[in-house]
């Protein structure tokens, strides 16, 4: 059964990442508390679109479908697939004409990012893409403090290639090499204030 | 059972687009034919990132996942999942910077292009790409003579927007104010030749 919210979308709980944190107690909140960086994206995704600040969206989760039935009268059904590894980055768009391209991760940890929530693949499209000029970048949410940091790809594929060293980045050099991501309720996470600050100065 | 090319990546003969055009008696082929419209486009676009042209990819197909089981030791399957209707344009990425946003699609007609192969949201969403200085245009394919076009979206949008007078874009129309994209070996499709001279000059 497809359950819809009253505006017709379809509820999609199965698609958000399954690290949901808790919603605060009384069910209603304006803060950021509840939500999962993903839901925080595209909720700010969507405020830049209806502002018309820049036409950015989450990528479908890739899927290998291996079966299909087609009854009468009404939708294919989808009866055998499997989730394929991502082959890019989840968020791409653009703003202001550049190309824009990040992918979003968060840590219950406190003092340092584990490396392993990157994939060679990924690493390896923000390679191609910075060597296209495009804007790339990580989101990074500590999840116990609420902190959202944005980091240039750069960084984060110098740490990741020397994995030897470190397997994953210490919060102070993310604070050092990166900038903090303003919270708010509209958009809540406005990290294109950061980019116009950074990659267009 | 998950079919395998020798390079290890998964066939996935149900992600083509259904209207498959027949090969050619030899069953191999320098030529375009035989091929679809998107297979043509992913061989240019592979060509493209590996020769560090551009990093353009297609979307996945959107998917609705109602129902995914987890089978112990091996991998999760999807059981029951619906196709979407996509709210974008299929192709995106960069290019010497800028964001690039696109559309194919074929007809078998040979004197005019059907409108009903475009929906209102991806107009919708090519107007929003426009306004934020991206790239956008359709690849058109008129798969009996082997031809493709590249309009760019603003023409399309007029013509879309203007359905009470025609229906369809006439071939003429597409001639007069779109680009024939030179057919070729590698690459296959090479639009991008057409994006340099006509957004770059």
């Amino acid at each position: 059964m497809v359950i819809r919210y009253p505006d017709g979308k379809k509820y999609a709980a199965l698609q958000t990442a399954p690290n949901t944190r808790k919603s605060s107690k009384s069910g209603i909140t304006y803060s950021n508390r509840g939500m999962t960086l993903e839901e925080d994206i595209n909720q700010t995704n969507l405020y830049y679109l209806e502002n018309q600040v820049a036409v950015i969206h989450k990528k479908p989760t890739p899927v290998q479908i291996v079966d299909v039935h087609y009854p009468k009268r009404s939708a294919a059904v989808i009866k055998e697939a499997y989730f394929k590894q991502a082959s890019t980055t989840d968020y791409n768009g653009v703003f202001k004409g550049r190309y824009i391209d990040f992918e979003a991760k968060e840590t219950k940890n406190k003092t340092s990012f584990p490396l392993k929530n990157f994939h060679d693949h990924q690493i390896h499209h923000m390679k191609q893409v910075r060597s296209q000029e495009g804007i790339c970048f990580v989101l990074l949410r500590f999840s116990t403090t609420d902190e959202v940091f944005l980091l240039d790809a750069s960084i984060l594929i110098n740490y990741y290639e020397n994995q030897e060293e470190r397997k994953s980045l210490r919060k102070e050099d993310i604070q050092t090499h990166g900038y903090q991501v303003p919270i708010g309720y509209a958009p809540r996470l406005d990290y294109l204030q950061i980019v116009q600050s950074i990659y267009f100065a």
